[in-house]
């Protein structure tokens, strides 16, 4: 919803963050409030409230107790402010509130009822989950005064006025013009003259909130078209539900990125049982996976039993694998997020991670090797009379794990890119654990190598 | 920089994404092409540019190449570019062209001189750093009639002429109204009369840019002004600045809980060396602190000699700690991030986070217990005559280590926040590392009391 620019704003004084309020509340420290207390409180509250305060807070995305309130107001009450909010919301709260709205849905004027119907079809991630439909469009041939007077017209039933759409004879998108030029022109000049014969960039309704939201960035819109496979207006996508769309993304990537699956509420909103669900799942998984590093040290356990010293460095090696794993996956995510990085790049990353995974791995591993060294010269520790061996090992063997983290963690993410998944999907515990594995592999191999014939 | 509402659009056939050029290039098609092709050969095709399309590329955030191109020019042709830039873009590409920007500096116009300067004072992640000068204010006693002429009259130079602020006789800001209301109104009416009598939303020049697009979006602005301490206008901060602020934030977070610095630039772009460097810091910071967990497996050596059985869970136990921890930590910064935790909550967390630790650790606990059973019983592998207390410590540790890393993962934010740091640098490999040394300590305490007598 893009309201008027500084609705609901009530006054203050200057701080360093907002100002405070002085003679009343701002809209968002109402819905903040309201979303604290009680839902029958909340309910009783809003009902008090005039209309256009109401509807304001109703409006906003952040008031998530909307379905909650409006099925416990009187239907008559609920069906009114419904009606005077702004579709796109109206349409989301309708759906959340499932058999609830049922009520409200048909009591709506029917070509409101049809138009929420038509957005509730699409997926809340969607552009056409995100449109509005309320959006200004006049004839092509319309000349500035008259498209003026329209827009004077409607304004009150309208999102956004500061994205204008003409359309043809058959109501196709021919051109988007601002509400600046336009009141820049000359009042009897053609509306159409003002679109610099460019085509406006817009999206079917099918279209990922991310691609949305990458598009309004890049082109520094106000209003994003939605239009249908024909070419005629759906609706309008505003920059400030893309703001909404951007930060929810960028919690689910952080959840995702953590190894949880996304939570649809906060935090503390969410039931204890959801929130085993959400976490348990992934726990598991990663859980039967490494059971693998018990099947790999099981497999090692003569060497094991010969070389006990061996295993005092194994949870360092391992978490050494992993923290490059999940540093190279998280610039990966991120780079292919921001379009700065393609799926047939995955080779010019790969011959960069090789070499930083060896300097890294080099960097450990000395460190490493000072570790052993210096224990053992000054003799905090034995670690018998092969230690050098033992160094070797253990520095050869960061070496070997952070190179294959670096490549693994990297490589991740365009896999799951190529299998058509987010690559946004890739978690830190994920690689630690791909990393996990094969990191004891390559850790024994190399003792194999270096301690055959003397400690083991 | 607010652009008019499609500048730069040209053109295109409908397809899923954006439209596809037929006459032309977008200007964010060009900025793409520009960034990719040698910095010599971009500055050439820059100047051949006729000087709106060129100022448009330039005023993009997305064309890294901007002060590399600049330098490589005429420096009267860059003068004449720079000049035409909006402020805001240009303060940050002068920045960052160093010295090398000094001579086009000395050559602008005194007045624009004037407030580059001043915006180069401010941090680029600060609301000062943020926002242009050129906003559009109109004294307090203006009509409508009146504040819609001056608006015409500067148009050209201003970045958005869609929020205009009121000023006293003082200079200091009063209201900030809306085009889209202006427009409605009578044109005799007074100005002041469309605020409401209320105060605009604003903040102080030093506010981060996180709170700055909290407040865009909470509020659903398009604008916010910057004011000084005592109440002028400084600035203005657009919402499409905005946009490009919670990305760059999205990357650095995202980055940071990689357990990676965040990178200034693309990632084919940073240098070898440079991405090295901003990788081994905490990689080594980690490796060090990882190393304590060879000094607690030091510490039980006598235990793992007796029980070498016991160092085949090792691995399979501290991933999993350092798994629920990552889990943890990922969802509590986002909840910090989006204010919907508060640092006094966190007990609340604490108390939801210690039973769904220890029911996520039963079962783990009782998977684990399972596999060791399932096993021994098939005979795929022998844990020993004690393998029942095997199973138990396996069980038993990982009920202790699910919950002890739950517990950490989820109060580590809270720490950082209390401690003033940016709670989103808990990354998920500090996280692990923090939860392995303890999680050996735990599982051996737990081996000691339940093998004590048999297997110790």
């Amino acid at each position: 919803m893009m309201n008027d620019l500084f609705a609901g704003v009530v006054t203050g004084s200057h701080a360093n963050g907002a100002r405070k309020s002085r003679n009343g509340l701002y809209i968002a420290d109402i819905v903040e409030m309201l979303n604290a207390c009680p839902r029958q409180e909340a309910a009783e509250k809003l009902a008090r409230m005039p209309d256009v305060r109401a509807v304001a807070v109703l409006d906003r995305p952040e008031f998530r107790r909307a379905p909650d309130v409006l099925a416990l107001m009187p239907v008559a009450r609920a069906i009114a402010l419904v009606s005077q909010m702004s579709e796109d919301r109206a349409a989301d709260v309708l759906a959340a509130m499932g058999e609830a709205g049922e009520p409200i849905i048909a009591a709506l004027t029917p070509d409101l009822r049809k138009s929420l119907t038509a957005l509730l079809a699409w997926p809340h991630d969607s552009a056409g989950g995100m449109m509005t439909t309320e959006y200004v469009a006049i004839p092509e041939s319309a000349t500035v005064e008259q498209a003026l007077a329209h827009i004077r017209s409607v304004e009150r039933t309208r999102e956004t006025i500061y994205s204008i759409f003409l359309t043809d004879a058959a109501g196709r998108l021919v051109a988007a013009i601002s509400l600046r030029r336009l009141i820049m022109a000359e009042p009897g000049s053609a509306a159409i003259d003002l679109a610099r014969g460019r085509d406006p960039v817009c999206v079917g309704p099918g279209t990922d909130r991310e691609v949305v939201a990458d598009l309004i960035r890049r082109h520094d819109l106000l209003a994003l078209p939605v239009v249908s496979e024909d070419g005629r207006p759906l609706g309008i996508v505003t920059v400030d539900d893309v703001l909404d769309a951007l930060v929810a993304e960028h919690t689910e990537d952080a959840q995702k990125f953590g190894g949880v699956e996304a939570l649809d509420r906060p935090y503390l909103e969410t039931g204890f049982l959801a929130m085993i669900r959400k976490r348990a799942g992934w726990l598991s998984v990663l859980f039967l996976s490494e059971m693998l590093t018990a099947s790999a040290m099981q497999h090692f356990e003569t060497e094991l039993e010969k070389a006990v010293v061996l295993t005092l460095f194994i949870p360092l090696i391992m978490s050494s694998g992993g923290n490059s794993g999940s540093q190279a996956t998280s610039l990966i995510i991120r780079a292919l997020a921001l379009g700065q990085l393609r799926l047939r790049d995955w080779w010019r990353v790969a011959l960069r991670e090789l070499p930083a995974g060896l300097v890294l791995g080099g960097i450990l591993g000395l460190v490493g090797i000072i570790r052993i060294a210096v224990w053992q010269g000054f003799g905090f520790y034995d670690y018998g009379p092969h230690w050098v061996l033992v160094a070797a090992t253990v520095g050869a063997g960061l070496v070997g794990i952070v190179t294959f983290g670096s490549l693994a963690g990297s490589m991740l993410p365009f896999l799951l890119q190529r299998l058509k998944f987010d690559p946004a999907s890739a978690s830190a515990p994920f690689v630690a654990t791909l990393v996990d594995v094969t990191g004891l592999v390559i850790y024994f191999t190399i003792a194999l190598a270096i301690l055959s014939g003397t400690l083991l």
